[in-house]
């Protein structure tokens, strides 16, 4: 069922009687965009992943939260379940509460309109929400201005800050004089309820505050400001009554404000019912969920990455990610795809058993797969089917088989808190709960040179050492990892620096950039490393270790490289550029875009000529992510022969869609 | 009436004889957000007010742009008009358009909401735009796109590049076999048209592409990968037919992409359409709906403040905002507020005649008043009805007098080219074809202070010189003018530096600024002054030029400020807080918010108890922009006593409404 400000208040009650009966929760978001800013990269660590997507995409908003609650019934062994499809945004419900700036990314946007999605009801209806300290300053705030409230009604007026007052232009006199008078007719009557002194520009409503105080007593009239459906404001006067209908009206005035405040926090108290009911929380692909339902309705993701999976774990303590756990052999050699809809279709055939699961009530869940995909609780509904599905499985491969194998089941405990890496090649999951994998990356090189490279020019420098593996880093940056991972000390003997390019180590430049988070370097960007900075830095610091011998033969050669080698290797890649690529080096010049390849994949529509077998070798190597090309397409001509070191590599094509 | 990609093509044929028929065009915009970012300040330069405009606005979407053609009928001396309601949105119609990030605000999308703003229509519906160098971009592109796949046509497969081939994993084995087969069938037989191949990641997909390139005859099959509805991407396998059939479909896709692009550079037509006419443009509070819709649909707006005047008179050679016509005080000493419903109003009234103006044709405008305020068309509709009736007022004014006054009379001339400055205080309009007004503001001091500072401090501070008026530049700094303006110089002998709060001239904190700009200053934040560099400064350069005797006067007074004053100082001013502020400090303290005044003023619903009577003078002296104050009681305790020097500071007050 769609929640929206209307029905919430009846929703929470229903939670706390659904929640703590649930064997679990399946969540599920929708948001206005993915990424702004620079891009994952196939190499990054978990944590300067987790920091990009800090800072690129926690500015956009969650719009829809679903949550599938799915109980299960011992005695006639089957699943229930019941789904919430929440409209959420941050309205300002109370006047102090944050006017937010967030994102939209336009294909986001696009997309979600094409797929239904109600914008006017997220606008008009959509329920508020608030951090933790943001509801603490507004309570706080509240309480103050109780209190103030209290001790100003009995303070006595004239106090030496307001001795100041404006003189009453000539022009707006009779405009003052005209206000005053319509109070007096108000006060002498008895109707209407309230007056309103329309057409008063701010200036003027301070010069009629201003008499008006003076002129009439205070605990007579009241005169308030106030904003109208046509966004005007106008002066509203009431008359304030005896002193005990003032006091009634002050506590209802007050209670209001309370009730306000308790709107204003909204949706972040669905998040704390969550978390304190302790049940397994399941999502497909769900790090972006997770940080944004943190960072909106709990507290602002911290900065240091362990700060954040400890955050992770307080609020969630027991999460499954049915991406992560579908990557792993057991469930992957099956699937030729595990985006959430091919994910369900595989699990619907041989050799798993697809649960059922009916909704409890009509018109709370989905009876039938209706496909709509995209709206949060229903990815939500399809996510919980399939970890069903897949954890009935791990049972029946026991000896004994296990059947039913609930939430709590130990078998689970491998999939626990573990949550995908979309992209990333070779640590594809944060570990929540303790250190995240070590992988070597010894076959990992960085690569710096000129921004008319492409590719291919990538490819031919490090041909003599089989295929290999690009990751962009920017246009004139890349990570190049080798198929052939023994190839890796040739490579630093024959690789050297030249005036055209900068190879150093994968572990070198992580150390460069750790070293760079300190210094004060007046030319970094703040975004790359500088080239004389990493020049600097290279020509002293080796490519990796090695005896003093060889060391400073490759010293000589590093140098000789500065001072010869540089327009040797230019004029030869310019060749080989020229005789390959004809007439069409601009066209083929790769093309540095924002958008992030597996969004470039989702959207693209027509892309036909890149990615057809017409357009031959020469539109395959183009790695423009602007014109269209499937991004498969990006990596494919650089791609190697060795099968056994490319099974690391496919998880890159293979996991592409954030949009699950 | 709406403009949307349905009706887009048809209302261009109806514009291209519309436009040059009209007497004038009216416009106005609607945007998903106003301020983000540093706040404008009443004593900005035209040009700082640019820089912050462009910094803070622009990334905010216009969403709506209304169009209201008026023609004017001389035999039966009546105006007639058509209005358009654009919905224009970014969306990527050309696959290698850009994907826009692009900000919203809460409050704004809130208030487009509640006035019926349709964000549904406007997200599937939206037209287009394109700026020129964008346009530009995708035309070559779409050019060498044709070129090279003319080349590659006539290419022979297997070239160098194409050499490395990816071995196919055990797992995907049946996966590529199955889908040759498939396509093996599909060539077999005529029917269906295309065959879609499913349930493929990108790896597999590669892997198909690559075995089929291998297998078959690239004459034959033509395999692409496409986007489904749900966002999935799948393999399409089509025939490729006879030579003349393959031609022919070439041209087809062309021709389509051609048109494609067309539909991409959508709104902007209707920009150049209006730029190319040379007619008069009105706008009510124009330059933001100007800036955005320049930056968007013709050239992203530049850094440079005097290019910017140059672009905008380029696209727009002779607009009139009606904020600057009606803010002159022939027409300003008769309105008490110029918000455009309160203009209309005003202007309907006696001794002004409001202007009829029917709609040329049924559905093409609006032909009573429907308050349909805030749409844009409705707006640009009406600030075209203010507009001649402003005209003919001046006309009638004339001796002997002029009727009708049509867009190219003289009369208008003084109005022309003039853009209107909301919230700057002695210097409110940009002057588009020469220089901006000069002003003296040698009576306005910057001053820096601890953050724990309110209006009252400054208030204290300046008290021995009168009045002042407070334009907070950050929780620490402000400028302040005084309302004597003879006291400038006396300021300047008694007020030196002190380790609490530091003061400088106007002129002096200006230049401070402008070398910032080149200063390489590290502590520099980049957005205030840092305290020590001003300190550093402020000791060496004098307040103001005086003779050498006083310059060392004041250079030992400042020294001695530095050693002795600031303790007497600060405990001075403690002593004042807390005997008028007792225990509320905290309640008191004044809270900067990225809330720009004037949109507080017109989010605001309940600031009741902060702006009543009852409140008292200590609700009036706080000055948080979060809980909801009236932004007039915000320097309403610091307002003094001479009513000539308040006209210049009145300004303030009234200009308040961005939303205009």
């Amino acid at each position: 069922m769609d929640v929206t400000r209307g029905n919430f208040r009846e929703v929470i009650l229903e939670l706390e009687r659904v929640i703590p009966a649930a064997q679990f929760l399946a969540i599920d978001g929708e948001f206005t965009g993915l990424r702004a800013g620079q891009d994952v990269n196939a190499f990054d660590t978990p944590s300067q992943y987790y920091s990009k997507l800090r800072s690129g995409s926690m500015g956009f908003l969650l719009v829809q939260f679903g949550l599938c609650a799915f109980s299960y019934d011992k005695e006639n062994d089957k699943y229930m379940h019941r789904a919430y499809n929440f409209y959420i945004f941050p309205k300002q419900q109370v006047p102090s509460s944050p006017d937010q700036r967030f994102l939209c990314q336009s294909s986001s946007i696009d997309f979600l309109a094409s797929q239904g999605f109600d914008f006017n009801k997220l606008f008009t209806e959509g329920i508020s929400y608030l951090t933790q300290p943001e509801e603490q300053k507004l309570r706080d705030h509240l309480e103050e201005k109780h209190k103030s409230c209290s001790n100003t009604n009995s303070s006595s007026p004239g106090t030496e800050e307001n001795s100041y007052s404006i003189p009453i232009p000539d022009e707006y006199v009779s405009a003052v004089e005209d206000a005053c008078s319509r109070i007096e007719a108000f006060l002498a009557s008895s109707e209407p309820e309230e007056l309103e002194l329309d057409r008063c520009n701010a200036f003027v409503r301070k010069l009629i505050f201003q008499t008006v105080h003076h002129r009439f007593d205070s605990n007579a009239v009241q005169l308030e400001s106030r904003v109208t459906e046509g966004r005007n404001r106008v002066l509203v006067v009431t008359r304030c009554g005896s002193p005990e209908e003032r006091k009634k009206r002050e506590k209802e005035k007050r209670d209001k404000e309370l009730q306000d405040l308790e709107d204003a926090v909204g949706f972040s108290l669905v998040l704390k019912k969550i978390s304190q009911s302790g049940k397994l929380i399941i999502g497909h692909n769900m790090l972006l969920d997770v940080c944004h339902v943190i960072n909106r309705c709990y507290f602002p993701l911290p900065e240091d990455y362990s700060e954040f999976k400890e955050m992770v774990n307080c609020v969630f303590p027991k999460v499954l990610d049915t991406k992560y756990m579908s990557d792993l052999p057991l469930f992957k050699n099956r699937m030729s795809s595990n985006i959430l809809g091919h994910m369900y279709k595989t699990l619907s055939e041989e050799p798993f058993k697809m649960c059922i699961a009916k909704s409890e009530e009509e018109g709370h869940g989905y009876n039938t797969l209706n496909d709509k995909y995209h709206e949060a609780a229903y990815d939500a509904y399809v996510t919980g089917l399939c970890f069903i599905t897949m954890a009935n499985h791990l049972g029946s491969l026991q000896n004994p088989k296990v059947y039913p194998v609930l939430s709590s089941s130990p078998l689970l405990n491998p999939y626990l808190n573990k949550l995908f890496l979309v992209r990333v090649q070779d640590s594809p999951y944060i570990n929540l709960v303790g250190k995240d994998p070590i992988v070597s990356r010894d076959h990992v090189f960085f690569v710096s040179f000129p921004k008319e490279w492409k590719t291919y020019d990538l490819t031919q420098l490090f041909s003599p050492f089989g295929g290999v593996f690009i990751a962009w880093l920017s246009n004139t940056s890349a990570y190049v990892a080798l198929y052939h991972r023994d190839q890796a000390s040739l490579v630093l003997k024959t690789l050297t620096q030249s005036d055209t390019y900068i190879v150093m180590t994968y572990a070198a430049h992580q150390q460069l950039q750790d070293e760079r988070a300190v210094c004060k370097c007046a030319h970094s960007s703040g975004k790359s490393m500088c080239s004389s900075c990493i020049r600097k830095r290279t020509v002293t610091k080796q490519l990796v270790p090695s005896s003093p011998t060889t060391t400073s033969v490759r010293k000589r050669r590093s140098m000789e490289a500065l001072q010869e080698e540089p327009e040797v290797q230019t004029s030869t890649l310019k060749r080989k550029r020229s005789s390959s690529f004809g007439d069409k080096t601009s066209y083929s010049n790769r093309i540095i875009d924002p958008i992030p390849e597996e969004e470039e994949m989702d959207i693209v529509r027509h892309n036909e000529q890149a990615s057809t077998i017409e357009a031959g070798g020469h539109g395959k190597r183009r790695t423009s992510s602007v014109d269209g090309t499937d991004s498969s397409e990006r990596h494919g001509s650089s791609l190697g022969d060795n099968a056994k070191r490319q099974s690391k590599h496919r998880q890159f094509f293979e996991e592409s869609d954030m949009w699950d």
